[in-house]
């Protein structure tokens, strides 16, 4: 078992991805004490049951205090108010992180608030899966898994390493960027693909009753991979999109360009342009299982 | 080991779904000769090496000779031209079928040139991987999931009965429905899917160099899901979408029309409607995994 990076951990938000890193913290003995926060009593309560947590607090001032590491791992569109909330809370030195699918806006909602003697540092993991709550947390959900840190110029180095090696420790490998490139990527792998698997799953779910039950059955012909994804927490995805904006508007109208060169070369029966694309396509998928994120 | 259901059955074609059928036919001893027909010698080379099929030859006619059972598991723009080839080779009596992903524009292919005595019955076996060749199939790959029959007024009811107890027998579950509601209904649960993936890694593919390798690192985060059905077989995907092409395009319309709802809710910063469709979506995924078709 490896020192304690951390004494005490707080938790933000006891979902998907905080209950698993406390369960990897735990497992791991990561830290000493790890406490949460969350709204619903019914959390708190699952939370301390399952032992993913000692303690749970409906205030997130009450969670913070004496903690070296807070983790803001609720949906995005509620950290300015929790910034603002525990920042007189925080123990001089405490670093303040976070989980969020966002990184320019995070930044934004959130350092303003800090006092200088409490770095945030901004991160990301790329890692998931479609369920939530602080039952579906598993300790192994970033071995082998990206997590990318978005510090600023403003951000301390030193708190800076001492996250990335808590995320090591925790099986992840990190990456570095700025914030704008990160919520340029991830548009790409990740926004814009959740964008389409909710529209694809919401147009089937608005045929008449005796299609969509006839989708359901002959799903596994390709519609059901794309139910996976648009199963993602609701609350989750809709700050993501509100905060991600731009970039995800540019990438949609790049996709939708795309996709009338497509239905145009289907209407006219163009099967040469039809044949090329889809052979390049092929390619990429041996590139993410030569990189190790699919087998 | 059952009683076998055809003493001879010649495939055209002897990819993923031909070779699975082999294998899975020869492991229950559903049939007592395999035989098979492919263009390639590379392939009709390994089909015999593998063990999947007796004879491999390169005249679809040769290898029909003397069967009772022919499937044709060929990309469906071929299938007029083998239904013509095979057509004087057949024994009286001898039953075709197919594997196609499209049934109507197939039984427009085909019946018109075989025998009074020669019935087809289409068939689509909802089952599949990306992965293509002879060296791909195997036996289970039809456990548990459906295969849509679609028998017109015209095909021997007989003829039906024999081949839906094949598929039984090989672990299917058997829909029959007509030609053109399946086209419909295809077109939703897989065309439309493919169709989508296949844009959205496209657009993708054609990134700058260094935005395109931070692509598949952080695939994980959603880009991953669609490029499993992306890496699908080209030449099978064109010909779907030149054979289907009315339903694909109502069913891309609908879906363009959806995400234009969607495009113009997340710019003008609607979080309800954002919320409200997300949630709606994550009921198509339990429905899903109620009916066995994920887990």
């Amino acid at each position: 078992m490896a020192d304690a990076l951390f004494e005490k951990v707080a938790f933000i938000g006891i979902g998907l991805i905080g209950s698993s890193m406390a369960r990897r913290m735990s497992a791991d003995g990561l830290v000493t004490t790890i406490v949460g926060c969350a709204r619903s009593e019914e959390t708190r309560d699952k939370a301390v049951a399952l032992g993913v947590v000692s303690e749970a607090f409906e205030d997130s001032a009450d969670a913070v205090d004496g903690a070296d590491l807070v983790v803001i791992a609720t949906p995005i569109g509620s950290y300015g108010a929790i910034a603002k909330a525990i920042a007189p809370a925080l123990k001089p030195g405490a670093i303040v992180t976070d989980v969020g699918s966002v990184k320019q806006a995070v930044v934004d909602a959130v350092a303003p608030h800090l006092n200088t003697e409490n770095a945030f540092v901004p991160g990301h993991p790329i890692a998931g899966t479609e369920d939530s709550g602080p039952e579906s947390g598993f300790p192994e959900l970033f071995d082998g898994r990206w997590t990318i840190l978005t510090p600023t110029d403003e951000t301390d180095a030193a708190a800076v390493e001492k996250v990335k090696t808590l995320w090591q420790s925790m099986g992840a490998m990190v990456d570095t960027m700025t914030p704008s490139h990160h919520d340029m990527v991830l548009a790409i792998t990740s926004h814009l693909p959740h964008l389409i698997a909710y529209t694809i799953v919401g147009t089937a779910t608005d045929l008449e009753d005796d299609l969509r039950q006839e989708v359901v059955k002959y799903s596994a012909s390709g519609f059901r991979d794309f139910t996976r994804i648009a199963a993602s927490d609701p609350v989750m995805w809709r700050d993501i999109f509100l905060n991600n904006r731009d970039a995800t508007l540019e990438t949609l109208q790049r996709f939708s360009e795309d996709l009338t060169a497509l239905q145009r070369a289907i209407r006219r029966g163009e099967g040469d342009t039809l044949e090329e694309l889809f052979a390049r396509t092929r390619k990429i998928r041996r590139g993410i299982i030569d990189a190790k994120q699919a087998d």
